[in-house]
């Protein structure tokens, strides 16, 4: 574990047991479950995190955003939470992402979207709309491709 | 206001009153405005940028960038100058954002755009023609969705 | 030359001759080959680079990537290595960009894509297949626009 060496900024942080945290990362006001790992170039920050969730280089994770235990996020991944910037609160909306959930690299979730759990999003995929549990994504605006147990 | 500490990089900038700059930023060769922020993972060089603009994380602004006053950048916006690459000069070209336009996250901008005042672009765009003023334009390519006073 | 510097994470990389290194990056586990520049806060590991191989900033390369001589990596590239994620090595499958290629800004490539020689990549696309030597692809998902010959 190295948190909080010269390369890192973590300001307000809970962590549970055996985070693993790259350098150049800017994490504040969060709480994080057990076992989660965070890439290099990450930001997250006003958010609450699950146990086993993995977020790779990259991932931009603003206020607001839940995530559940299990959940995977590749590399570039970027949430958002203003329905119409910079409305400075008036159209924010909060992303979830339930648990065990796949978010493919590249890919944008607009603010309010929910993921189901288990579900898939393929890589660079623009998430507009709310995914139900158990169905893979892609597209730009993401659309419906196969359910999870059809790959 | 916090310049030039250990985890920022900024080299023959101007700016003007009340800049907020967070960490991990290359700032060079700029001339910025008054109150203009800038988030993290940041990087703007040979730009002119106005007041009151706003870049949040991971936004990419590169040489030959006008950024006019009001304008709203959110995470992940890149902007783009090369129509060739790597034309080593040979076709780039200019982008221009005018006054109060907003860029939404994940966008891209291609060389030569020029985005007129209060145009809005929404998440995740890929824009490779010009915007007209007060419009709302989306997608891959981008193309009008609405007119800002309908939204 | 600057290499190693307070602001570079570079551990187990053989340079060839005349490398030019910016600040931020997470360099690992990789073999470059001559005249090689690399973009701030770009991430590459565990890959192969030819010589002359140029990256603008944000370039996310990971494990298993071979990239020919002469290539250009515009900025926010994202190379992807599994199909399925997190699949633990299960889907993983490489990219190889041959020789002379040029990826536009933003671009995806997807796991076990080649890029073929003296092929061109347009901004924001999302390339789900190969793409053959000297062609122009581009969109979400990327397909074929022109000859290279024809631009």
């Amino acid at each position: 574990m190295n948190i909080n060496n010269s390369k890192q900024n973590i300001k307000n942080v809970k962590f549970g047991a055996n985070p693993i945290i790259w350098d150049y990362v800017n994490l504040f006001d969060c709480i994080f479950g057990d076992n989660v790992s965070i890439g290099a170039f990450t930001e997250i920050y006003g958010s609450t995190i699950g146990n086993n969730v993995r977020f790779q280089s990259y991932c931009f994770v603003p206020k607001g955003t839940t995530i559940e235990d299990d959940v995977f996020i590749a590399p570039r991944v970027t949430v958002l939470n203003d329905k119409r910037p910079p409305s400075h609160g008036k159209f924010w909306a909060k992303v979830i992402i339930k648990k065990g959930a796949s978010i493919g690299g590249g890919s944008i979730i607009l603010p309010g979207v929910t993921i189901g759990e288990g579900a898939m999003i393929g890589a660079g995929s623009v998430v507009t709309k709310n995914v139900p549990a158990g169905e893979v994504w892609m597209g730009n605006p993401a659309k419906f491709y196969k359910h999870k147990k059809d790959l």
